[in-house]
């Protein structure tokens, strides 16, 4: 099967760990697409980052049909464009912000997610409310460390990752870990081993959870939430982004 | 004080009806512009239409700095973009979705909204939620009527919203409506006689709150979530979307 | 339009200080009737002195019928008597405890409300309730000042009410305050300017939106929750106090 | 011990009826001491009456406090001015309608509650809201019945309740019947033995809760919410209602 | 009337200070019988000891059905096997956790739970949830002693309960105290001397109310949820434990 | 990877469906052992049988630990005894009816869950709380028809099963379907042909998520929660039960 996953950020070095994650668990049978969005910001860090990226994401979505995608992984923690994503397609989307979430609630009775800016945790918060799995969430903590500097200053990052995350088990009642920045990836498995539970990144839970959908022959019910867009006029700039179908 | 109404979605006639309802209850030291989205489709009718329809909006946010605009509406039901813009500018920024229930809150014990077609209901739903007033809120209903007949079948419009409105009085509990859709708005009043209870159109509801806030000289708050996005690098299709502050 | 603000309280200097609030902000067309209650306590600090007041409040309720009374305010953070005054008129009657929440929820995404005696808090928790916003409220804090203390002791109330503000934008997830008390209207501008985010005194809000209901002609939903009380017969001390209509 | 029940409306027959009730469960060695309260509306249909009812709540609560009274029991279902008067005593004071729904959720998943007028709904929601039981109810039924005519009318009440009682029970999820008028007290066995499943009357579960409560030697925690109300001047018409301690 | 306590442990002195408690409240014309699980763990202190003493438990309850037994009371604070003891028999059955609750919640505006080991939090959390009542749990808070400490080291036991419900009603809300496992109730009266608010042991508070609902005559609902088991098959190890009626 | 699937009644017919539906969808290198219980009820059909069904599926755990292998599954949807295998092993422990609504929260908005008897569906009631996922569920129905029907009367199943997943997608909104049944498995194909939109068959799900699980190389969270039960005495029937390590 082939599923693709779209960075919605533009930072190539981010993309490729997000591949390299890919690969490093997915079956053998299961073929990696990941791609940056050609048109969307370097780094998604607020609601306004968050909507532009979503064009790009429509596009490489979009571009998945002639592609023959099995399966969608948007990655980035927030889930940005997800509901958008299954309107567009019959094939399952995943977010890896969702994905770890689903994964670590059947191992731990709660979850932390920690985040790299405070002000992210807002957008966290609504994908975890869009996930359904709120009282699952202890709580989300954010280290004080923008997305880019997860790949230019690891060392930073790591330090204060597992400070935060030693917090949310001691102060907050989670027993799991759910990363919450696809930079963070890289961090994950030496982070378990010091922490001493379970440690998910959204990435690899997405490519698990995309590839059991599709191996389950399951798709996006069209009943009513997530129903083909009708196709109709747009104009202006984005024209050219009306619905295909 | 000049408040600027941005109707997401390309059809002038609505944003002409717009218009005639803001001015009718406008203070008459209220200077209203509104606006068609130059960028956008011509209804919100789903996830993928309303994406795209902020695009449209950030440039009409951004273009009101240079305008002098005091305050901003953003005239979609399902309060499109709104923690956007709010990033976007310290002016308020009010959606009709949430403006007609904070004004129903205070004249009803609870409220239903009544929108166009079923498949919108999921998109007021999370303005409901976004709002914080879900224990006011008894229903969401709709009528099968796409956003654009509300103009180009306005019998038909007017008959199946008293019939909705109607049934949520009787069976969902609600003792006000408020109308989920902004080309529903000159049903309002005739609507209120006919039912017997508060009947809020969003257009009015959000200018007499932009006036307020305005008048309270409140901006937003600018400590976490509605910080302004900070300058960044975007690519692509979005290059030239990036934050401009 | 003449708005009446009932202080349900027997503090004459309070309702000053309110109806000075309620005029620097009011419309030149509005014109502002301050009372205090006639009957009832001089601070409203628990549950007990709440009820009481509300005995006073029916009273200038009533009173209002024939003072061409166009929307009423209740002046005390806790809401007393609100859905008792909305049983017996038809205008809008807005307590300033919720006005200030739904103000203070169109510019921040949470709030905390910051009030007198710890002993107050559990009144205003039933407020935010009854409003409907508990999800938008960060956290209730109190300095340890009575109600009256805000008149005879500002520059302690000032200080500590300062100090509380920090603490709930710090700790509690707050991003913008309501200050908890009427007696602290005369602190917002200053606090607003030190704290650096938007300060919401409920009497101000509270002329908004009596006002903005007015405007749009808006009544009381007389469907159930409010509709007026039948004529009964009421015996002893209250006799006289029965429903007049 | 002695247990003062107080009807706080003036209805004289139906504190017989409550009066009754009581003493056909209490203890031997229990004294039931029943009164309506002298000041105060016939009967409890709104918010209005409910308001008005606390003020003659309040005196014999207070005149409890000489006569040795060890619990109190406010007899009407929306639990007017419960904690009003945990504030005045330290005695254990019962609310009718908790009480019932607290021994409700001992022998059921899921209670509902029958309660008379359409309007009184409201006033019971907030009684359920209150207790913490709201995820035990399943519903809050009315039969087209006033207070009075549970007394005057007691077939059609009879009747009525029966009807209302079984919808609930097929259509709600209820698997035990809460009474929501104290006039319905008499109604009980004889609608538990047709519906089959338990129906509680507020008023003897009321005389068994406080029983109890006194064996255990338990008072009202004092430490915040319940703490007696400070000494303070009251002016005009409730002069002489000043918290006497 | 006869309440039959069993203890779903297996340790006596455990079992004798229950009934020692038991019958320090109890009517005269009670009968107490207090048994130990004859099948079981010694202590309950994870999910897996709760699930097995259900089987010990379930014995005792069908036993009872012979020894003309009027309420059953489950003595140990998790509830556990309320609900399959609730369909065995038509006797009411009260755990002593959620006894402890509701009568909490009589007294205090909200209590906290104070039990032994942290890993019994989990379990009690499942309680609170299952009686209705989580709104008015403040926090649930462990001390580090273990089952069998609360008889071998009650002097560490006193202490660290004392500390741990300061620490309960200082910074989380609390205005009451439920104990959170049967080896604490020999601390209750000494503790509510010296905090100062109620302080509930469970089973105490089952007693009462094991005794009221008999004298009520309440049965649990045989509508739905606790409906008895029908006769089935059952296999190996527990062949002789399906249901006898 | 060897998963063990254990059917917690003891129906051998049930858990030969359980294993076909098990191996038509696991990987190539899955190594499936399906086992019913030696020692349990012949189908889960109340609170009682499903808690005596735990003392068999504890054994099954138990026994795992000797035969190698990777992950278990629980094959009731009521998710019998869940929390009790999480304490006992590292490798990760899945129920079918959380498997079944985690997967249909990642293709639809909302689902429905349908189950055989009524009486069932308070025992699936906790399961959805226990998951998390309580706001993605749409309702839970019931047909009339007990578990072991679903082998014996296969064609009444599947009809009424057929209309009541319809009455789901018409009046209660949902948007997928999971089977709430272990013996509806062989339905679920033929049901999604026939209503448009996912079915989710649990045992199906949990196979994917466990081999996911797997692979991922994640285990139980053993901080608080799901730690292993320390050793202690079990006395009588149960003895020989205490946990072994």
């Amino acid at each position: 099967m082939r599923i693709k996953i779209i960075n919605p950020n533009t930072t190539k070095t981010m993309t490729d760990s997000i591949y390299m994650a890919a690969i490093s668990c997915a079956r053998s049978d299961t073929e990696i697409v990941a791609v940056s969005s050609n048109n969307g910001p370097e780094s998604i860090e607020n609601f306004y980052d968050q909507h532009v990226s979503v064009i790009g994401l429509m596009e490489e979505i979009h571009n998945g049909i002639d592609e023959n995608i099995d399966a969608y992984i948007i990655a980035a923690a927030c889930d940005p464009g997800l509901y958008v994503a299954r309107e567009m397609v019959d094939a399952p989307v995943i977010g890896i912000g969702e994905a770890a979430m689903h994964m670590a609630s059947l191992v731990s009775a709660k979850f932390s997610i920690v985040t790299v800016l405070p002000r992210i945790v807002p957008l966290i918060e609504k994908a975890v409310e869009q996930s359904g799995l709120s009282s699952k969430c202890a709580s989300i903590r954010s280290i004080n460390v923008c997305v880019l500097d997860t790949e230019n200053n690891p060392l930073l990052t790591e330090t204060e990752l597992y400070k935060s995350c030693q917090q949310a088990l001691e102060y907050d009642g989670a027993e799991a870990i759910c990363l919450g920045c696809s930079g963070m990836t890289k961090f994950a498995e030496e982070l378990e081993n010091k922490l001493g539970v379970p440690v998910f990144d959204g990435v690899i839970a997405a490519v698990k959870l995309a590839e059991s959908l599709v191996e389950m022959k399951k798709h996006n019910s069209k009943l009513l939430t997530f129903k083909n867009p009708t196709k109709k006029e747009y104009a202006g700039y984005v024209k050219g982004l009306e619905p295909k179908s």
